[in-house]
């Protein structure tokens, strides 16, 4: 129940989310009256209407969004946050859902639910969309802030093993393995530093689909379904794209804003424009997988509202109803001569 | 004379560049026929028009976009991109300013012009737009793959020197010192990688004016005058963000192209998209600047227009106005106690 608006915009997220996935239950871990409470207030026969589909937990603590993780991890165990990834560890929650703290977050299902065998270090991964239609799965985001080749190397089979469970669950399987690109400065394979090119031959004789290296226009022309990079660089990235899409979407209102003329355009072209914003609209693609645990948990951004943390319940569901794990453990054992280069 | 396109774009911006700064004159250097020939085709009064401010420099050779960086530097003394920047060494130009081989341009020009006392390696730094309606001094962005933090240092201060001397020419100075941001993965002290936190200490312990961490989505909010990073990680943003704004805008384009009531819409509009695209025009920010020679080189997208690439030779020509080079030099020297440590 964290994030920057707490249950304020996950209670009714997951109502949405109950309301449109009936075959889904959810269970809520935080301030058990306050959420009662919230529940009696806002949906007054919501154990008749959900009748057996809404649990509650009740959690003494909450990690705050500026704990230090290992803070998070050792002097809060009673956290909700705690709470939630303890739950799909034994098997009450097939994933958990969080847009609290990223670094306690990953700290704490990293110590719970462990890695899984052949993983290193667990990644963040989020589909972008890109010119394509489709989106490109980019990982890590910032759980990783130094990588080794062998990491990055982890990061695209856990990548492939994903895209290939989503797209096999959409029936948009075409038999073809998901191709892989290397995030780099160049084309060239001589280009980038030490870690990146090691990682170039480590991808080259892996048995994935690899492309070779893309650069950073790359993520949205949609060239490879995955890319992979170190978090420092994918978190820089990410939020550089979320910073220029939000300067373009506030000049381009600035603009028909700008009288009361362009004010009379701006309603004649209402339905073009907002067909335009939700296409870009980044809360649709909200949720980031931890890839590499023993269980489902998925990042919520901090400040997602309620439409966009839907999102993010839904992209956890659709991961375990996929058996996300069970493909990226199977991947993984495929690979496994490689792992251990 | 390199690029993407060769002349047919460079000579129409040089023209273009000369009819609107009077006091400027331009030396061409690439096959003399051939540019004789298109002056004559083109402008066939040039010699009258631009009476001795177009000079011709004759180059067998041209340095081709995948050359190596040693091939170009040591096989190719008689390229048009080394004669340039010879020109720019013996005094006979102000600047040089490029759209080829990125790599072979700062080997060259590094070989040629000699860093200034106190730089290590030079750095590419370019103005992008911000949502204050100013720009933000970005650096490096793809000229050092690995930095160390004492390198980070140096382009915070060369970074500083050329915003000052910027604002100072353009009257612009509040004798405000220019903001330092360090781009990391979060805003506290803690965050990022080993060179990323000695930087920020180097940084604290400088004269300059440092914000401290950054995160990408600052770049476009423009929390600081000059943010610095190592040029992997520059480059990647860079490029990120070029590939986001292409996408954004071919969004744009296909939801008013349709239908023909959509196009209709896109007609009535017309006006306010118009100064929309003038807005995020990234043409507008071309010329990044190869900071920390003894010289002033600037290096255009290898992908410029003529209307970009006349960009490009405005900022040379601000650059070598302004003085730049004794700026930095200057900035170097107050800060030389800090440079050894």
């Amino acid at each position: 129940m964290g994030g920057d608006h707490g249950p304020t915009v996950t209670l009714p997220a997951a109502v949405e989310f109950l309301e449109r996935h009936a075959a889904y239950s959810v269970l809520l871990v935080g301030r058990e009256p306050d959420l009662r409470a919230w529940l009696d207030r806002h949906l007054p026969r919501w154990q008749h209407t959900f009748s057996g589909r809404i649990d509650l937990l009740h959690a003494d603590e909450i990690v705050a969004m500026d704990d230090p993780p290992a803070v998070a991890l050792k002097n809060k165990r009673r956290s909700s946050m705690r709470l939630a990834i303890e739950a799909v560890q034994d098997g009450r929650a097939d994933a958990a859902v969080s847009a609290g703290n990223t670094g306690a977050l990953m700290a704490i299902a990293r110590y719970v639910l462990k890695t899984l065998e052949g993983i290193d270090r667990p990644a963040i991964a989020t589909a972008l969309p890109n010119r394509t239609g489709g989106s490109t799965l980019m990982l890590d985001l910032g759980a990783n802030v130094d990588c080794t080749a062998e990491h990055l190397l982890q990061f695209a089979l856990m990548g492939c093993a994903l895209v290939s469970a989503l797209n096999e669950a959409a029936g948009e399987s075409s038999g073809r393995a998901p191709t892989v690109g290397l995030l780099n400065v160049g084309e060239e394979v001589i280009k980038g530093n030490d870690t990146v090119r090691a990682a170039g031959e480590l991808l080259r004789g892996s048995s994935l689909n690899f492309y070779g290296n893309v650069e950073g226009n790359d993520i949205f022309k949609g060239t490879t379904d995955v890319i992979v990079c170190d978090g420092f660089v994918g978190n820089v990235a990410l939020k550089t794209s979320e910073g220029l899409a939000q300067m373009m979407g506030s000049f381009l209102k600035e603009e028909f804003m700008r009288s009361w003329s362009t004010k009379l355009v701006a309603l004649i072209a209402q339905t073009v424009l907002r067909r335009f914003a939700k296409r870009v609209d980044h809360r649709r693609y909200n949720g980031a997988a931890l890839l590499g645990l023993r269980g489902i948990v998925v990042k919520s951004h901090g400040s997602a509202d309620a439409y966009a943390f839907r999102h993010a319940l839904s992209r956890a569901a659709d991961a375990a109803s996929k058996g996300l794990n069970d493909k990226i453990a199977g991947a993984l054992g495929t690979e496994s001569g490689v792992l251990r280069v």
